[in-house]
């Protein structure tokens, strides 16, 4: 499926800006039908799987997939088939949901660096250490309650945030230096869409286990939830980890294109089966044929 | 023991550069005969000890004290020496060897950063992220055989230190922002002093277990080393996170330094036990009713 959709509409590396209401929560459809849309799974599911095996036996690169979204938006589903055809020994999902006593004990890149993908291997990130920047800053109680970070640091609000923007940044390059790149998602589904799913989780016993009072308040902070999302989404894009803003309004479509980014960015990496020596083949030789002589 | 010892002389946070050549390796006696050491460090324990239950009640800071130097300078001893007064349950100490096949599979400050003391608590790396700009840098086909860090990451090594030392100097401000205080000493052993230890530990049975003929091979690198550290101390002392360059020929001075040094920056740290409120002196008054009359 190379080179059959366009991603760059939906890419943010820095060169230009971010403004969400700009942003389409829909497009052109990429697929005829739904056994179209099957088939071109299927085909990125393959290929996906190819450049995951080389990744494993070159042994010198990770790739982590990050995925933020409103709730509804279809995060884990998305995970769920765009990667589901992968060895699963070269690929993990780590969902980050409240921090735990544990974890907020410590700095807030802790729990998640702990889990980055090691190398060879492809780590998903269902929600992350944007959140810090998200859910945080549109609820400073937070950061001023339970996260206990010194007085002295949250006198002035705007400087943690910015400081925050700068702490990633410099995690994310340093970690782009040491073999991990990393691919940013920002699921972006519209607030009437968003309305629908709730309603259908209301109403439909089979996905009633689903619905939840605190999603439904939460989408009172729709406005400063798209105000976070847009300035962390501006501050953080870079070449070396770049934001793609997916239409999410359509499930299907939103799964193509981020099957598409996943496998450009898999592409472009210098990933390839370690190279055999010379001397290396002498000894295949030999052992051929003292097995066969077995 | 406030103000006993004048720390200054041997502290780098990046107002002055240092010459490791123009540093001592032993300095004028702290302490008259060896009753008056063991009291002075006993008093340095004791209040050692109570600050840190007040940081443990106030849990807010982490204090994190990396210990660095060449092989025999008594990293392990002074250790020992200076932190086993104080409460186990708020200090731990981490030694970093060789790593490990699964922290070399990650990025450099994987697995330090794991090990960051939490809130509350005392952290001592024996050893630490800086042997990735020490050792690494004095034997380079460590970083180039074993790390797997990207090729294009290590065409220029001089850019490799550069950016490490630029990723130090993030994260420990980053760390600092979020609570975590840190503390480095490098223990600065002379190269005459280094020989006679290994002597000893040749010639006396009991200290026979200690000898390696690695450390022995290593001392070949030993300007390599005084390099190293020089320029690792220079790049990364910073006010919030300052080197101490301790005279280590003689162990019971650099313990009092040590002790200073550590009394010194828990003492600067804005700990108190956490205030109770006018509300929950009421609510004690009736707990201590109920608790009288039962």
């Amino acid at each position: 499926m190379h080179h059959l959709i366009e991603t760059d509409p939906f890419r943010f590396d820095g060169t230009k800006r971010l403004k969400l209401k700009k942003q389409p929560h829909q497009v052109k459809d990429f697929y005829e039908n739904k056994k179209d849309y099957k088939e071109l799974l299927s085909e990125f599911h393959e290929e996906l799987d190819e450049l995951q095996s080389m990744m494993y036996a070159h042994n010198r690169y990770a790739l982590l997939l990050v995925f933020q979204a409103m709730d509804a938006a279809g995060k884990d589903g998305t995970i769920q088939h765009v990667l589901s055809g992968v060895n699963p020994h070269g690929v993990f999902v780590r969902s980050f949901k409240k921090p735990s006593t544990l974890e907020i004990d410590h700095d807030f890149l802790w729990r998640t660096h702990f889990r980055i993908p090691s190398r060879g291997t492809i780590g998903i990130f269902n929600r992350s250490h944007y959140e810090e920047v998200l859910v945080t800053k549109v609820h400073p109680e937070i950061l001023l309650e339970s996260q206990r970070i010194p007085r002295s640091h949250t006198q002035n609000l705007d400087k943690v945030w910015k400081d925050r923007y700068e702490d990633i940044r410099n995690h994310e390059r340093y970690l782009y230096n040491n073999g991990v790149h990393i691919v940013k998602f920002f699921l972006n589904l519209s607030r009437d869409e968003q309305r629908d799913r709730f309603l259908a989780r209301i109403d439909t016993p089979a996905k009633n286990w689903k619905f939840s009072e605190a999603d439904v308040k939460e989408r009172a902070y729709w406005d400063d939830y798209q105000a976070a999302y847009e300035q962390a989404i501006n501050e953080t894009a870079t070449p070396h980890a770049p934001w793609y803003v997916v239409p999410a309004d359509d499930k299907k479509n939103m799964r193509l294109i981020v099957s598409q980014v996943i496998l450009n960015h898999l592409n472009a990496m210098d990933i390839h089966y370690p190279k055999v020596s010379k001397e290396r083949k002498k000894q295949f030789a030999q052992y051929r044929e003292m097995l066969l002589k077995d």
